[in-house]
């Protein structure tokens, strides 16, 4: 059985990660394997900044935002040279299977370094955009929805008083998964995501049933990556298109949905995902990403989890609709 | 098609409640549906206390934790003159169909009701303690153990100043949800619930295990009905069991678990169920909730919620071991 | 003795003007005081947009952000034919006292209309900038600082996490007040503030020193009237000065520093002001902000807090230098 | 000039310790003065449990409740041979000066310590009671007051929900700052404090007025240390003097209002309390308490800060009453 292994974290930081670090410690403990933090994602692999862990390495984080083992993207990784340094000290320390909490990025170099040395990973998602196939959700998604909607829900303080249309831009490039889940909650009258096209004549029309309503504030949710452009080229467009004089604002909420103290959604996922990959690495997984699908822990080949889409739930899009009326 | 419904709450009251009489009201605006406000559950319908919503009515209140339709449990509900009285309200009204949001006590009243006057309800879960059979989650319950987290959180911060054993009581009187959720979340090394008895031996030796490894504070979670007592009666019998001397504090969580603004998750399940409890009555549904399970909406007989238990999950106290390593 | 008053909240809104009407609105009632709501400032002033409000009114209300009466910017109170039908609509109500909830914007209007048509005001302020003379704090300002101070404490997980620099802008066009208490308790290495020049060479060598100490993330804090330009713009002329390769992010928080429920402090606050603001006008103030000063309540003559700049405690400048050391 | 001194902390934890811990260190270091922390209070004084501290040491703790050093009640310093341990330990690391964040016990001690030992202390005040003379507020009040604050909104949620009247506890044994300042907040009928007699017929009539203003719910909050009995007692008493039917529930807050992540206030107050501890042992400074009165650094004798009471602000208990008009 499996000895020795390692974890680290890679790629954008996400809430939770620091519980799914702990799972992995305390899991591997458990089953008496011994475990390395790895620091600095990939960077760290080839620098040999690597260390055991205890339990007590693990003690009082899981309510922690970030990652205690720091997270980057590697340049050098993608290089042969780099994958090459990175196998001599996993080797030096013994290490034969590797924990990767992080998302596509993460498995794509991965699935090389096994091509190439033979050391097995199992990844666990860890990105706040819920953009990967073979889990519902990923670690940090929660807490990155309710982070935006506390902001969503101040904004409306502001909105309701000074009779105000608010565009509030959330994270997700190519994925509309934050924007449609704090929309709802937010109860924004329109959401606009990267995988449908909301036309702005459309955006308009909603805006104007509202005011016929006598509705005076209202709420618009764009995800960064909207294909009529980011919050504030929408807000252009409307006003351009508008004839009547209406107080139109632009916020960005920016780098605060990456952070924060993880919700308790979060944060058992992340245990979940921890303990699974754990166990995954013992029962000869390799180069698989660990998730829950349907309450079940479901092991996804890499390959799927890269290529394959995860798709929006467009019911939730019809919601948005008919709960503006 | 059925014209005019009435909606109303029932029993405890739970976080998203709100979202859940917003959705009710707006998925009736947009398809056309007359729809009522029954204010104090039954007691209101009998007292006819009702009145016409409109999307107006729910405006602004999607955050808000509470009802606005305010609750109530009803004993004149139970008799057979106080039904007649809530039937004879609902006619003036002409009134077809009802959203019932509450529990089992208030499925149970709508059970007989229907049989008596042939009025169809459509239940919506709304209890905190996630203890109903026919859905995955019950509105409020995310919310209830996030408050729940937090003050654990808060704990910590005093029981790893001080070295201290806290027993920390949470709401459940029946079921281990909120405990084992809030227990996983907030690192406990014991949690204990209702539905498996753990031994007080049990949690002497895992408590020195802990102190062998020097592990100075412990933070162990109960759920209010748990077998071996509440939380105080715990800490009491493991004071006179242990000979060394430690720190042992209680606190009982209490009502705060109630209230709070609802989180994402609560605030857009409620919403889901409020438009499929509509589009239930719509379809014909009647004595049915409606729930969502692996992320579908579900109709399940009110007899089947009432007589059918809601298992934990017990994987997850597997995991509460396993972590706390 | 003054028998009817009408309050209203004028400029941007500020968390706590809720506790403040509140407080106006019982205070009266305590003293047999008849007491009118006017909604959206002076526009609905000049529009008769008033209402009689009781105890019932304002239940409830403490906790919210924003404001019921809305709020707004009117320009035509600016003209003399705007002012003669806001008398003309006070008197249709017989209204001889008004409370002023806002700045010096509405403290000006209030001051001209009192020499026009003798009806007095006493001013209560409300902003979250805490640039008005005459009080220690204004209303909104203690629960702005924690806003931004949640923001930068989620930030700093990211911060860390990556080591990077990041640059975050805070609200405060004239007045660093904001900035530097959020600053402070944010742990930032550097405050910039539009009252105190801070040379780009200074933050640069801050920051170097900060890398000599192996300090691998730092948080530089921007009032958005800065000097030396907004964050962005600093950042950038950060990044064309230094040859080094650093990971340097910018964000600016912006509107939700203005909602969000009240903080303890803003709730009392803004009730003690509520309450001297009325007892100013049962004994004859006029043209007055009613402040607190030293935790005494104050009266200062508009002309003053127009007039007389508010100066920051450079004390204050120089523990944010000590501290990160 | 004063070459090496520790800090410690005392009694029981408050947010916003570490706060000051952090400015004690980086005030020294800023200052070149050597630094050390003592664990544990006076206990790890005694049993030598001191390192050396540098800048690195109190990185990321501001935002973190409790107290890295962690903190204790030592009887063994209430023995001769016990502070002549902990002056033999003293000693060893050539300590000059002592810090020491706790109370009034704390204070105690440093006094004895001092007149048999020659060994200076400044003290800082830590206690979320804000029970002592010499300062506006404590380390830890504001944090304290926000966190019941939020406890008192939550149940407000369900007290309205449910037409119930709540007794809610909150910490404050001889002292009813944390009761005034979270009632007046959280828009409490009445405020029960020690210091102040509030007979239950006075009680029971506030309640009566607002049953006959059709105030359908109430909140009554009940300092812990209250001449009529904690909340559940005094509930008894209503509920037994009552003949009407109300639904009367209780609930202690208990342990959640030590912890937390502290608020702004907390931690620029803790910050300029101990760059202000760092300076008074730097001018001299002995066997006095460092606060902050109207905004000024002062320093009180412990004889003072032992000897004198704290009153309380009775202008604030005559709000409570008018605004619950």
């Amino acid at each position: 059985m499996i000895k020795k292994i390692a974890v680290f974290t890679s790629g954008g930081d996400a809430p939770g990660m620091n519980a799914c670090i702990r799972a992995v410690v305390r899991t591997s403990m458990y089953y008496g394997i011994e475990v390395y933090g790895i620091r600095r994602g990939y960077n760290g692999m080839i620098a040999g900044d690597i260390y055991q862990m205890t339990s007590h390495s693990v003690s009082n984080i899981i309510q922690r935002g970030g990652t205690i083992l720091k997270s980057a993207r590697s340049k050098e990784f993608m290089t042969k040279e780099g994958r090459q340094k990175a196998f001599e000290q996993l080797q030096k320390f013994g290490i034969e299977g590797l924990v990767a909490i992080g998302g596509n990025g993460t498995f794509t170099g991965a699935t090389i370094f096994y091509d190439e040395y033979g050391i097995p990973t199992v990844g666990a998602p860890g990105t706040i955009d819920n953009d990967l196939f073979g889990t519902d959700y990923t670690i940090g998604y929660d807490t990155a929805v309710n982070t935006a909607l506390e902001a969503i829900d101040k904004i409306r303080d502001t909105a309701d008083s000074h009779d105000r249309v608010f565009f509030i831009e959330v994270m997700g490039r190519d994925s509309g998964y934050i924007a449609i889940q704090s929309g709802i909650a937010g109860g924004a009258e329109i959401v606009m995501v990267p995988e449908v096209l909301t036309p702005i004549t459309e955006v308009i029309e909603t805006l104007k049933q509202g005011w016929n309503r006598s509705k005076s504030s209202s709420i618009i949710v764009v995800a960064e990556g909207d294909e009529e452009g980011n919050a504030a080229e929408v807000a252009e467009k409307i006003k351009s298109r508008v004839d009547i004089d209406i107080d139109i604002r632009v916020t960005t909420l920016g780098h605060i949905q990456r952070g924060g103290i993880p919700t308790a959604y979060d944060r058992i996922l992340a245990s979940r995902l921890g303990l699974g990959a754990v166990e995954g690495l013992m029962n000869g997984h390799k180069n698989v990403m660990v998730g829950i699908i349907n309450n079940e822990i479901i092991y996804t080949p890499f390959r799927d989890t890269i290529r394959l889409p995860k798709p929006i739930n467009e019911d939730m899009l019809r919601m948005v609709k008919i709960l503006s009326t």
